[in-house]
């Protein structure tokens, strides 16, 4: 089984039990790569004697070795007819390094199984082609699905040309972000806030709205002690450049963005990045700020922002992923709610998820849900 | 240990492990009478010597013969020497049927093991003086607080003088009941509104208001297929019985009962029970409201209502337990909210509740909340 519409149709047919640990083990120690290897995609390598495993590796920070790399180095002479697991397809092109397919080639390895196809321009099954012309047997789509969703962020950009949009929010049971007076510290306890911090640092960028910043001027910074985190973009979308002067979001260590109207002219000496966005309507063309994101190499995007804009991404039908924290309180119907500008008239009209997870954080849970196929 | 004040120290100590299964089973018989029972609490009963059963059952409907009785009948001559182990102390009093405790020592038992204390004034330790007076060892407190949960609506009336009152909630994920026309139909799926039917099955009274019988003119009736339920008493609190001619309600096999201002003359000729409760300030006292119910032996009462009536139990303070159904949409901010009425403005005030459960059905999520201790 080499291409993944078949392996849609009967996933994962014609791999052994040792097949599926050994890709299993490597999605496991690509997963590692989380919050260090963006841009690039996380990618976990297993090379084997049957059962045995004679060297493993994962992809850790762009720049530096990739799995397959690692896995080579701690097998040795013991990968001459190893099977390598790779939980992507091995690269074909010298980028800061060195192809994966001709490293596989050289240690002699005698077959490789493949999670899923690359669709990165430069290899996008130039690396299975490669290797199968060394006589080497490939085979790919053992956990593709797994994969898939390991590397939604990675994919997205490729494939859809913007990243994967995750929208975090915190509300009361009865729907509510913050009390009419903007009180919003803290709705959820602990727990859940110390949860919060692991999307952030899983995100290529943090996009919050001018309104969030005005009124809690956030540091959106990742705090997690003793975790390497490559920092987060954080987004601030204001039109007029009207928040600058709260400047907590370009404290610390993170680069900071600001995206505003093309005719809005940037203050002088402001230390952040800037760049336009079209605007319609009073309101940011969210697809364009997104394909902007994109072509900044950011997979993955955590909108943490108010009812207005969190409302904009789902109205416009660019939410992957809606992570809900709910704490068991009541605010009262006074108090804010959760989205804004949903304009639903119709029980039809109405914005269908599915619900994937349900986690208990303390005394909250926590809901992932996803758009639902229609 | 023969007090609850010790056993809520040190629960379940100094009975053993098959004290703890008999007393399981007795307690799981019991819950078979929940659609049943009323007023009546629920009560199961096994005979046993050692680990063997000699002889269960359980009350099934008022007028009817008690636990023990059917255990007792069970078991026949091997009751002599039997533990006996019962969810509530064995009564002491002829009401519809003769007292339990006469009949065990009747029997031979040779031990009673008790879940709890029979708060009824003309039990509260009564039977368990005659037991023991009759020679026969008795032990109380075992599972304790599984009994106490058991007949949470029975204890509720007789130590609090009101029922247990439980608040059926349907929302989206954005915390509206409804869309801003009214449509409400439906949010939740089938498996959710048939999982409502059970809470009304268990349920002595269902409580709604006049918003809703103008909006839905519903039948609150139980529709469970083939399971045997005292149909529970529908009452609309409808101060100035504005309603009556929304027939759905007086439909079918329960009864009605409508509540309204001691001011309104009810209009002759209408086919339910009428009784009137204080209104202050243009709402009911819902406090002399679930009074009046536990004075018509009403255990359990279920909330059924709007954000105005559902809101009024919850500001007055007069909610045991939250049943909310969150359906995974979104409705938007011009729809109907979840309550009406929580005055809340500064954190502080929000009313803090506990989520003890969660539970899938179909695709949507059953929560069930219970106030916070303070």
């Amino acid at each position: 089984m080499t291409d993944s519409a078949q392996a849609a149709t009967w996933p994962d047919a014609g791999f052994s039990a040792t097949d599926h640990a050994h890709m299993a083990h490597a999605l496991r120690l690509a997963a590692r790569g989380r919050y260090t290897t963006r841009p690039n995609p996380m990618v976990g390598c297993v090379l084997a004697h049957g059962e045995r495993v004679v060297g493993d590796g994962y992809h850790v920070r762009a720049g530096e070795p990739h799995a397959e790399v690692h896995a080579l180095r701690a097998a040795g002479d013991a990968a001459r007819g190893a099977t390598a697991y790779v939980t992507l397809e091995p690269c074909a092109h010298t980028g800061r390094t060195g192809p994966c397919a001709n490293a596989l080639i050289d240690a002699g390895v005698s077959r490789v199984v493949a999670a899923m196809r690359d669709p990165f321009p430069q290899v996008d099954g130039a690396g299975f082609d490669r290797l199968r012309a060394a006589g080497i047997a490939v085979e790919s789509g053992l956990l593709e699905a797994q994969a898939r969703a390991l590397n939604a962020g990675y994919l997205s950009r490729l494939v859809r040309g913007r990243p994967w949009v995750r929208v975090k929010l915190a509300m009361s049971l009865d729907g509510r972000t913050a009390l009419a007076s903007g009180e919003s510290k803290w709705i959820t306890g602990a727990a859940a806030r110390a949860d919060v911090q692991r999307w952030r640092a899983c995100a290529g960028a943090i996009v919050t709205g001018s309104g969030t910043v005005l009124a809690d001027d956030p540091a959106m910074t990742v705090r997690l002690d003793g975790v390497d985190v490559a920092p987060p973009l954080r987004v601030v979308l204001d039109a007029g450049l009207a928040t600058v002067h709260r400047g907590r979001v370009r404290e610390g260590g993170s680069p900071t963005l600001y995206v505003h109207a093309p005719d809005v002219k940037p203050p002088r000496g402001l230390d952040a990045q800037l760049a336009a966005a079209p605007v319609h309507g009073g309101r940011f063309d969210l697809q364009a700020v997104l394909a902007m994101l994109a072509a900044r190499d950011i997979n993955e995007v955590l909108v943490e922002a108010g009812a207005t804009l969190a409302g904009g991404f789902l109205a416009a039908g660019l939410v992957d992923e809606l992570v809900l924290y709910i704490a068991p309180v009541l605010l009262g119907a006074r108090a804010r709610p959760l989205f804004d500008g949903l304009d639903i008239d119709t029980m039809a009209e109405r914005l269908q998820l599915e619900l994937v997870e349900t986690r208990t954080f303390g005394a909250d849970l926590r809901l992932t849900l996803r758009p639902r196929a229609t």
